[in-house]
């Protein structure tokens, strides 16, 4: 049973900081979306996503396919992003216009499901014989599990049922063909485990449960199953290599599970469905599988940026230890699949260290993985950037020193849109008796247990979280990992009650004023002595926030800048220019000069300097330029 | 013109050091490849090299090819590199029975060998329509070079010239094809070239020099020949990708080449015949190209072991700067094209530099590729290993951490075969008035200008080395760059006169002692901090050998050892064990501690240690460790 679990999307109205990203996302993202969805973007590849449904339908009414099919197989789910990212925004700025779109997109995709509840325009229009024959490769069951994820979210925000509807009816058709007809396999990408998931969740179809506990269930139970899929057909969509079952996972059964492998999106969305599943389930051999999953990534295999999947060959875990920063992969998506699989964990286990996680993710990689404009994203989230090198190099052909525009393959814009306009779900929980603060975001909560609070602060840049207490409960907050310190204050009295799991468990009524205070000094940290490609190396970090040195900042050249180890530290918050209202930090350096040989016994001189930190999540926001996280120290 | 040339290879008798790993290739890596190439070595995969040529030799007289062609297009070539080692070989160690076997099988090539001079076992074998239409990928002109140059060994060592008549046919049978006839293009694999030159050093065979200097030209005239070569052909040998004109160092004529760039053994091989060339032809603008390639190399991209090649994507040069550790690529081979590169371009400028490198590479990149025992091989020449990630991680799969036996493709082993057996020609040089001494060998040389001497010295541990002169003339010592001291004496009086261009010249006479002493102090060295991956690493070097940290003494974890700025050095003798008469060094050091987190902000303890290097040639001879170049420094 549920420990705690996210709030309704609706409790929450945000303010500050998060609005003003969801603003962005609002303003900027969906708006711009919606125009590549429609082909009318400028400049922008075509998307035909629209176009696509509306010849699905076309095919169904049987008056032919019009232009046919375009893109990639998986081009459904662009419209399926998008709806749930609208929807998310919806709530917190409802807007007549936007529901106006996205009833008339759903009045297309309705249109677009067969008699028998099948929906995915890419077979539709190509070859309606081909469904379900290529589960490794084609999406077919992610294209359902994102659109089963935006009918979800529509309702929620809108309570119109339409979409929700149209994906019940879709389930229950996946449902007759992998349960009642027996068809075998299981999603080559996973998504639609945890999808289904949530529509148990929201409607109570236990068919919905069943089907995502059978493909939980049946995965790498044969480990050679896309082999044999293969070679019973005779097409592929790209021909990839189904013997590499540790890529989509499928190499032993979940239970078996112990490290983190594969591709780190994939892995995080079926980590994610698995820890959804022990919470309705309470199975307890999966539960300890997630665990050992989390803990491989957490303890091994993760970067202080809460970036995952190290490298770009198959956009996967590496091995242990294998974290470099000038070749990280680090797919702003894993990053989004990592909050929601450490989201869903804190549904089974409250315990700071999943808040920690998803706090670390979400400050750093997510957020880095859109320009502070929202014109431009980041697929990959490298940790050092050196132009001359990283795009150049052929083992840094996919470190790229800008946010590109919009992509033709949109995963990670719309991934971090939905996140972001639904934060409110990841940083506030909640059960019968308890109201949880996971993540510090001000605005207010109305708690479904009865507990209302207003939260105010200028965090990640202060660190100082009030909360005033209109109805009264129990809260529980956390108290972050990164913190050395903290205070807190229930009507100016210091609550001397020691955390639980990293949560401070207390009683409030309404009125109360309860203040938190957090270490706000920023701390140089080490890496494990362990990991080769750090070694000596100190990354400076305040509050969550990792920070990194950016050559605009630096004179040009940030590799030849080592931070002293105690060298002083100063905050000061920038009052104008692109990154107006955050806080950057000066630290005490030295500069070395070499003589200009590529190697020489004449160590290089240092000239004492003050180089100068930005938050992470805002580099390259200020033009192509050197950029480094993890920096030399020196004493 | 050339102002000074190799010495031949009679005038050299090694000892010491260099006679050891001579003595080691004589007895241990010929007759192993011998057996190899018969397909008699128990265990070793087919090889089928002397079938290969007994086969096209039935085919040419009408008897039909036996079992056919086996093996890479390229195989051809391991007979000749087999032979031209055992040609050095027989001069230091003279050997009737291994004699009697390249005899043997100089019969067999000679009679594999058509009417017109054509000779290819693959083509002949498997369809004589094909020759000369894939230059791109079939390593036609390479195998014939490689097979020139162990005809002018052969000759060299033994007088004998049925294999130089051979070649010389073969050569006036390119010759025909490609001059008289026309037939348009040049060798996908540069090696064809340094061939011919030799061929005409040897012979004054004018159409050698002529068709090379063709071959030089040509190359890059049409970036896009390739392309147009493979279009107009319907078969390819491994269908790589012609357009990459940059592999195959196609992409600009050779004049106007700036950056070393494509293939790393290619390249060299190129260039080393651009070198030959001028120093044939006076071609100031080809020397002009020479000098910037090569400074292109020493000063942006070579590894600090005279690895180059960094990358094993294309196994390739990649960009200024771009030398990580623990992803190198640098093939052996690559070092021992670098050494013929450097050595010809000696022939056109006197200047230390270019023996720097030779010697550089020589004892760190050259040596470390052969095992102890002479039995195992490294292509690939990491600075940085660590068990766990090195060969297992998808980046780090080519990184090798035990030297393997013998490989099909077999490159790399008979090529530091060749070097070795060859030394002396590296290491010695003259011309009319002058006797050289690039490197330090022991030895006597009698050099073809009267000059004659015995050098005695146990360098590259002992940095005393002493010349007895036999015959007196005009001696030119160099003075390495990595020697912050020197003392020269002639009959105990110190030569006063400054170096020129690195290199101090001096008259002797018959019976004087002349003794030079080097800067024996270990020393740490520093990489520039325009190269990301080893800022605030050091180096530990002394005379031209690079010292690595492996596990195996350091209590199994090298990466969490600093070395300390100021630390005690020590250097002591090993007198048993794999690495008798090698110097160890030890190094005042803190060893690191982490508690156990990825990522602290408690910084890792430190214990003072001694850590303990060994010469970065002798890595990987004691067992699977952790293995490091440069590491991280701590004042």
């Amino acid at each position: 049973m549920k420990i705690q679990q996210q709030i309704k999307l609706s409790s929450y109205r945000s303010k500050d900081f998060i609005r003003d990203y969801q603003k962005l996302v609002k303003e900027t993202v969906i708006p711009y979306q919606y125009s590549v969805l429609n082909d009318m973007a400028p400049g922008a590849e075509k998307s035909h996503v629209v176009k696509n449904f509306e010849n699905a339908a076309g095919v169904l009414r049987g008056e032919g396919a019009g232009d046919g099919f375009y893109g990639q197989v998986f081009q459904d789910s662009d419209a399926a992003k998008w709806i749930e990212a609208a929807a998310y925004s919806l709530i917190s700025f409802p807007d007549k216009g936007l529901e106006e779109m996205c009833d008339g997109l759903i009045d297309k995709i309705a249109d677009a499901q067969d008699t028998d509840g099948y929906l995915n325009t890419y077979f539709t229009i190509k070859d309606k014989e081909k469904r379900f024959t290529n589960l490794y490769e084609a999406h077919e069951l992610y294209c359902a599990g994102h659109m089963m994820e935006a009918a979800c979210a529509y309702y929620e925000a809108t309570g119109k049922d339409k979409l929700l509807n149209v994906m019940i009816k879709n389930a229950e058709h996946i449902y007759k063909v992998f349960i009642l007809d027996g068809h075998e396999g299981f999603p080559g990408h996973p998504e639609v485990e945890l999808a289904l998931l949530r529509m148990y969740q929201l409607t109570g179809n236990k068919h919905c449960l069943e089907l995502a506990k059978h493909f939980i269930d049946v995965r790498g139970a044969d480990p050679d199953y896309y082999n044999k899929e293969t070679k019973s057909r005779s097409w592929t969509v790209w021909g990839n290599n189904p013997a590499d079952n540790v890529y989509q996972q499928s190499d032993v059964p979940v239970r078996m599970m112990k490290d983190a492998k594969g591709h780190a999106v994939r892995a995080v969305y079926l980590y994610t469905a698995m820890a959804q599943l022990c919470s309705e389930t309470d199975d307890k051999e999966l539960f300890e599988a997630c665990k050992r999953l989390f803990k491989s990534i957490k303890d091994k295999q993760m970067y202080i940026t809460g970036g995952i999947g190290s490298t770009s060959i198959g956009e996967a875990f590496s091995v242990d230890y294998d974290l470099p920063g000038d070749t990280a992969y680090s797919e702003t998506c894993a990053s989004v699949g990592l909050m929601f699989f450490a989201s869903r964990m804190l549904e089974n286990e409250v315990s700071s260290e999943y808040a920690d996680v998803m706090e670390k993710a979400f400050y750093n990689t997510v957020l880095a993985g859109m320009a502070l404009d929202g014109k431009s994203f980041f697929y990959v989230n490298p940790l050092e950037v050196v132009p001359g090198i990283s795009g150049v190099s052929q083992t840094h052909k996919h470190i790229i020193t800008q946010r590109p525009g919009w992509y033709a393959c949109a995963c990670c814009p719309p991934n971090a849109a939905r996140l972001i306009s639904s934060f409110g779900k990841y940083a506030y929980g909640e059960n019968e008796n308890t109201a949880f603060c996971h993540m510090f975001a001000s605005g207010e909560v109305n708690f479904k247990n009865g507990v209302s609070l207003v939260c105010e602060t200028n965090y990640p840049y202060d660190f100082k979280i009030r909360y005033k207490i209109n109805r009264g409960g129990e809260l529980a907050v956390r108290i972050p990992g990164w913190s050395r310190s903290y205070e807190l204050k229930v009507n100016g009295v210091v609550l001397s009650d020691e955390p639980k799991s990293g949560y401070l468990f207390f009683k409030v009524k309404e009125g109360d004023d309860v203040t938190l205070t957090l270490d706000d000094t920023p701390r140089l940290v080490y890496p494990s002595t362990s990991i080769p490609s750090l070694t000596g190396k100190v990354c400076l970090m305040r509050g969550p926030l990792v920070y990194c040195f950016e050559g605009v900042d630096n004179d040009g050249d940030v590799l030849s800048v080592a931070l002293k180890r105690d060298g002083e530290m100063r905050v000061s918050r920038l009052d104008d220019g692109a990154l107006k209202g955050v806080d950057k930090i000066t630290v005490g350096a030295v500069r070395k000069r070499d003589g200009g040989s590529l190697y020489s016994d004449v160590p290089p001189e240092e000239t004492e300097i003050t180089a100068v930190a930005v938050p992470y999540y805002i580099w390259g926001n200020r033009g192509e330029n050197q950029m480094r996280v993890w920096m030399d120290e020196i004493r």
